[in-house]
Order: structure tokens, then C-alpha cells, then sequence
């Protein structure tokens, strides 16, 4: 499988296009074995949107309403992370959850693009945990403290080019599952975010959308590892503390 | 007086510190008159943070509740533009407002700063209009998509260093005062907002802090001249269509 993203291997930072076979991948004719690297933050985006209560059941579990249009607000990029760091508590919440989504990687950038053009400006697609403090959110109304902590942006491993369609995504909590849904329950759909968002901003290349979650969000606890996996992508794997 | 700011002047950018008195800058030792200069935004944010309901009079007009904490929210880097560019209304919106505001700028990276440290991270302030689609932002609930269009963070001219806790801010619509207060009626300052938000999430430099609006907010209509006036920094001046 094709992929993109970065990652250290032997000291060095690699960052473009490698193929992942089972157990290793292949960048620049290198074979390196998958534990033997370090992957970071696919991409560096200069803005994550993200959607809210994009599937019907998750806007059902928290008692909201299913919203006309899409509901976004934003992460800041300084609360990214990579496969396999640490998603850290911070003191100020007693309740933060993890939320698996499916991200959108932007290839170029664009604005005001239809619906039926949005896969042209499309680079790929990777797994993303929306970590949000829910307790923050239900106090503060606005959303963006509760999701903005440093840690709470963990996206990865790589970035992958598929039909984002119809993919089974699926959040594991210390190995039990606890979300299981497909894309295809998404209210609005890949391509109609891309036409909702970049009729507000111009999107540039590397910027990421996170599509929202499925129902099933829970508590994480200092210990836990969580892993976000989206069919055709891979496991997006982080520990707790 | 002394002030930080990127502008083009002979067909080159210049970037840096430079000397502004009545009429022209100088920079590193030659003199430009300010009408031969076009003012870029002063810096290029990774995150631009900002604060609502922050003068009790704003949070008055609009019947919201004065909050025990800041509420925080973000706006994109791409939604900026400087001093004398264009506002530019959507078809979204049939009710969009300027908000006049102090921006504070970041002078170096940081995190869990205490309101007696800030200062030592603040590289100055300057002006900041929050433009606002006030229908979308009544009908969405949460704030993102009404203040993130394209041109809605017109920031400028200047960066300045000064004492902020007590400086008249005002702002024109057409010539009109429509707003003015001082920074001395925010209800969180800028010591208490930079140890808020620094809680939360790493700044970096050039990162900005808005830090609310006072009340007066209203309508922008096609051929208006807003401007934001900060006592001991300057006019932000941009134009509407």
C-alpha cells in the first residue's frame, strides 16, 4: 500500500511518499522494518477543521440535535501528535474521551469548490482522535477549550489515497471496542464538507478536516491505550497519562 | 515611536523594527513616507486565539451572560489581511459586524505562564478588527464558522510595545465613532488572558491573542471605511465590499 507521511528511521527524518507491506515499509528503495521507525505527524497543517455531530447516533448519545448544516469549529496545531505518543490529562478536566474520526488530508489549495470537483483537491486520508474534554465542553457552551489542549490532536500513522466512501472505523480502548460504525453513516459526506468549509476559507495544501465521530465516546484514564483504525488506512495507536 | 510590522516599499519587503513619526517610518536608516508604503499584516500567526464577551457592556448588547472564565475561540490564519485591504462580504451573511479589538503578539514560545509572567512573552499590541457574521454566529451556536471567512482578521498596522491595561480604543465606521472604551474595562487583561490560555495550549511566536470587543458593534455595508483606533498604536483602516 502507497502511503505518505513522516517519520525517523535510522536518525534521520524521512518525509514523502513510502509503501507499507506488512511489518515494514519501503521509502527511497530502503526497506525498514515498521518497529524500527518512529512515525510523526503525517502532515504539518496550518488549520484542522473539524466537524461536529456528523453521525446521527453520536448526535443522539450526547442529546443534541442533527444539525442542518455542518457544525465546525477547530483545533490548533499545536495540540497535534503522532501514532504512538502520549495523549496527556490535563488538571483542569476530570472527563476527557476520546472520539475516532476519519481525517481529510487537503493536496492543494482551494476555495469555493464544488462538491462534485472536492476529491480533485484531495491528498489522502489518515485516522484522527478528536480528544476532548467533555466536561469543559458542557461548561463553556464554545467548544474550542475543551478540544484545543496540547495532546489532544493525535493523527496517523500516514496519509493514505482511497475512496473515503464506505470505510468501516473502529476506536479500541485498552483492546475492547468501544466505536464501530463505516463512513458511509456520515451525515454529510467528504465531499460535501469539502464544499461547506471552503465556501467560509481557502483551504491550503496540508490542512486537515476531521469528519467527525461515531457514537460510543468514553472516558479515557491515565494507563489507557487507545487505537483509532480505519479500514484501507491502518491503526493510529496512542498511550494515556 | 518604535514598532515591529512587514511592508512593501520600492517593490521590497521589509520586515523588522522601524522608527514611525508623523508622516514616515524610517527603516534601518532610510525614510519612507507612510503613503509610499503598503502595510502587510505585522506578522504570520500560527493561531490566532480570541476572547468573546470580554467588556461587560458587549456581553450586555448582545443578552449573553458575563462569564466566569474566558471564552475562547479561534479564527484561521488565512482569514487575515492588513491595514487598508478589503473586508469582503459573503453570500452567506446578510449581517456582517465589525468588532474592534486590542490584539496582543506573542514574543516567544510558552506554556503555563502565571499572570505575573506574561509580560516577558508578549512582543507587543496592535489592532485588531473580529469581524463577525452575527446571523451565522446566532443561528450555528458555536462561533467558528461566523467569524472565519476569508479577510474577517484585519490586523495592523503595527506592532507596538506598550502598557496595555489602560488605553482608549475606539472605532469608525465612515469617519463615525461607533465604538470606544478603554482596555481598563476588560473583564479578563491581558496578564489574566495570556495565563488562561497558556493553561490550555503552548503559544508560539507571533501567535495573537484578541481580546475582545466593547460595545457598539454593528453592520458593515458594502463601500463603508472601518477603522480601529488604539491609543498609542495606531489606525487599522480597511475597506468593505
Amino acid at each position: 500500500m502507497k502511503a505518505y507521511g513522516r517519520f525517523i528511521a535510522r536518525g534521520e527524518l524521512c518525509e514523502g511518499y513510502f509503501d507499507v507491506s506488512s511489518g515494514s515499509l519501503n521509502f527511497d528503495g530502503i526497506e525498514f522494518p515498521l518497529n524500527g521507525v518512529k512515525f510523526l505527524p503525517p502532515v504539518e497543517p496550518s488549520k484542522i477543521v473539524c466537524v461536529g455531530l456528523n453521525y446521527i447516533d453520536h448526535a443522539r448519545e450526547l442529546n443534541m440535535e442533527i444539525p442542518e448544516e455542518p457544525v465546525i469549529f477547530m483545533k490548533p496545531s499545536t495540540a497535534i501528535i503522532g501514532h504512538e505518543d502520549f495523549i496527556e490529562l490535563p488538571p483542569q478536566s476530570s472527563r476527557v474521551d476520546y472520539e475516532g474520526e476519519l481525517a481529510v488530508v487537503i493536496g492543494r489549495k482551494c476555495r469555493n469548490v464544488s462538491s462534485e470537483e472536492a476529491y480533485d483537491y484531495v491528498m489522502g486520508y489518515t485516522c484522527f482522535n478528536d480528544v476532548t474534554a467533555r466536561d469543559l465542553q458542557q461548561k463553556d457552551g464554545q467548544w474550542t477549550r475543551s478540544k484545543s489542549f496540547d495532546t489532544f490532536a493525535p493523527i496517523g500513522p500516514y496519509v493514505v489515497s482511497l475512496s473515503p466512501s464506505n470505510l468501516k472505523i473502529e476506536t479500541r480502548l485498552n483492546g475492547k471496542t468501544v466505536q464501530s460504525s463505516t463512513t458511509s453513516n456520515l451525515i454529510f459526506d467528504v465531499p460535501k464538507l469539502i464544499e461547506f468549509i471552503s465556501s467560509i476559507m481557502t483551504l491550503k495544501k496540508h490542512d486537515v478536516i476531521a469528519t467527525g465521530t461515531p457514537a460510543g465516546v468514553g472516558k479515557l484514564n491515565s494507563g489507557d491505550v487507545v487505537e483509532i483504525e480505519i479500514e484501507g488506512i491502518g491503526v493510529l495507536r496512542n498511550y494515556v497519562r
